[in-house]
């Protein structure tokens, strides 16, 4: 049978999966592809960690370029994470004209455009499946299975710590501060969490998947940021009893404009079967012009689960190792003479519908003088709510579901609603999609 | 560029979705690929609706075999449905070395061990996305993207018709018999709808399936099936009581006797999300070892969803045409001559946790005799309910959920527990799952 040699490069969580899962399903593997796909070396800087995976079965290197300089290795597989050593090591293996495997979003999202351009130029495959929501296959969902579609848009949950963190605050009705500690001792958030919390987690798997779905340049500097760490339990409860459920997505949308590209809190149909995607799996929707929408669901960290992509990539690679460019799938799903820049929207003009919540003294035309704000900006209103002010007995809630607006006519509103003197402190903005 | 020229035969539903899909988006495909697919040459019986579609752009015929033999046509498309012609079309295309693109679950599925068995043979694809769950991506995802897993079992909502009747059902409190009608006169169900209420179309795409995930022929002829027919609301609504909603599923489990090919009614958790798809809605749930369960939803069935599935196959063979045969995925999942035959689970031996239902008279001691029934046959009880009976003042409705046993434990319970004197009529039985 013929074998395909993987050169493996950091045994970390996911690079011992890796280890574990071909060794374990190698032989379902060879029935279903004819290949044997074997891992014959490592790099490791943890040499003991190595040998104590391998058990002397494969050879082993501290040395990752040793192991991207060996002729024996057909495919490298780089699971040492970061954007430095990482960038080098791919770089390497493809200079050597190896194929390349990477989980590394950071790597792909940041330095994409010039690693598939240098993969083109030798010729050699670069998969990164594992990149984006784990062990989805949504990179070939997008790229072959949708094929047939112009995409309009996509939005996920595509950071489980964050979703974790938002279905604990709303199931136990805790704050943020309350449920990160909880989530650190879990394993589901890291001890410094900002990449995760701050969205820039999701960023990058949203930039790989928009550059995919609409023939684009990898923009991860275009992409609007916004994590949870603001978001107050008040917002999750009044989002509930309107039918809401607010979760951290990813959106990549074609408009006349150009392309948004942001990730933010969004308040979306409770009914919607992305808004029940809780803990800390992963979900992607993707609306086709045929297909309609499609959604993809499954856990997008963890050891095994980011391996099965990792391996998915290796069987693609033993498959097509040999093929002509055509006969594979484009890296990032077009053609790469065929990609074309799209400007992206700048947050200020996007087109979205908005929840608004305000404190405001307990008198009669508060509400007439904020609903004439809106009016005035052509901002109508879809629901609205009225209640005591949760903190303290004094004034109310006001609580506003917009139609869609361009977000500079409400960032202006909210300013002049700012500024009336029965309104307290500042208006909660959240941003809201139907995906419908 | 390169061109694939592409005979489409049967211009039905699916047929003008393909036809117009690719008019429409054949630019854009091109970007993604390099290569050109066309619509060359057109079969259908109905000459003017061809000439209507097509507007002279390409050849016509009435004569699919004419098309078939046809040396310019590279694919040929066959949607004309049906086991019969449909047979011969895909046969003769395959001797005439055509690669093959169909959307006919009940021709793969009741003939696909003898179509795949001589595509390998003349050395060309036979593709059928767009047999299984429309167009949902869910044969690659099984084939390639969860390659990596050993496949523990695959479970799915993959007939719109009964989701659609079973969600009226729920959502309107209405009997089958009120809902099949409305879906009759929606489009949602065939004026004969036998094929879908009684399971069978389920079972088409449930058997493809196993044997893609398992590695196993396709046998058809060994799937357990029941239908929706026979579900009564009483028991939509006792299930939902107790925190489960009835969906008719098909599922394919790998167990240490063998394999269980079913598709029947079946409570599910309520808050899993595959409890959620609602209305003409599919979606299939995999578990793989590595990945643990992933679950993929979109539109089974309808013009452009299934078009887009179709198409999605013609990208594939537009890349892979000319490949050796080991860089095409092979066709069930597994290289043909590592297809096992694996024995299929009576229904009789299936392992299954039981919803039961009984109509009893409101006596001291009929639970108790009950209970003493199961026990004795070593079946645990989960949950239980008991009720004023729904259709009369006399007696009460007894409900019971089990733990796991043999399936024909419970049938010898049954038969004792209906002997009672105080257990009036039949007792209903349903299937439960966790799918956890």
């Amino acid at each position: 049978m013929k074998q395909l040699n993987v050169g493996l490069v950091g045994l970390g969580t996911v690079g011992g999966g890796t280890y574990t899962v071909l060794a374990r399903n190698g032989d379902e593997m060879a029935r279903r592809t004819g290949v044997t796909v074997k891992v014959t070396h490592v790099a490791d800087r943890n040499l003991a960690r190595a040998n104590e995976l391998t058990k002397g079965a494969v050879a082993i290197t501290d040395d990752a370029f040793a192991l991207v300089a060996n002729p024996d290795v057909e495919v490298v597989v780089e699971l040492i994470g970061g954007t430095t050593i990482a960038k080098e090591v791919v770089l390497k293996a493809i200079e050597n004209h190896k194929h390349v495997v990477t989980a590394n979003k950071a790597l792909i999202a940041m330095h994409g455009n010039e690693i598939f351009s240098a993969a083109q130029k030798a010729g050699v495959m670069v998969a990164y499946e594992a990149a984006v929501a784990g062990g989805i296959p949504i990179i070939k969902a997008l790229r072959e299975g949708l094929g047939a579609n112009r995409i309009e848009w996509v939005a996920g949950i595509i950071n489980g710590t964050t979703n974790f963190i938002l279905t604990e605050m709303r199931e136990k009705g805790l704050a943020y501060q309350d449920v990160i500690g909880e989530a650190q001792r879990l394993g589901y958030a890291e001890a410094d969490p900002t990449f995760d919390v701050e969205g820039i987690d999701a960023a990058h798997k949203l930039v790989i998947m928009s550059a995919i779905a609409f023939g684009m340049p990898l923009k991860f500097d275009a992409v609007y940021t916004e994590g949870i760490t603001k978001l107050e339990q008040t917002d999750l409860q009044y989002a509930e009893s309107l039918g809401y459920t607010i979760k951290l997505l990813g959106i990549a949308k074609r408009t006349n404009q150009g392309v948004e590209l942001r990730v933010h809190p969004t308040l979306i149909p409770a009914k919607r079967l992305v808004a029940n995607v809780d803990g800390a799996m992963n979900a992607v929707v993707v609306q086709g012009d045929a297909v309609g929408p499609t959604l993809y669901y499954g856990a997008g960290a963890g050891a095994e689960p980011t391996a099965s992509a990792v391996v998915a990539d290796l069987l693609d690679v033993a498959r097509l190792k040999d093929a002509e460019p055509l006969q594979r799938a484009a890296a990032l799903g077009y053609q790469l003479n065929q990609v074309q820049d799209l400007p992206v929207v700048a947050i200020a003009d996007i087109n979205s519908a908005y929840y608004l919540r305000m404190h405001a003294t307990d008198k009669p035309g508060v509400m007439a003088a904020v609903t004439k704000i809106l009016a005035d900006r052509n901002i109508s209103i879809d629901a609205m709510l009225q209640k005591e002010h949760a903190a303290s007995a004094s004034g109310t809630d006001i609580v506003l579901l917009s139609h869609e607006t361009i977000e500079k006519y409400m960032d202006a509103a909210i300013t002049e609603i700012e500024a009336l003197a029965d309104v307290k402190g500042q208006v909660v903005k959240l941003r809201m999609e139907t995906l419908g």
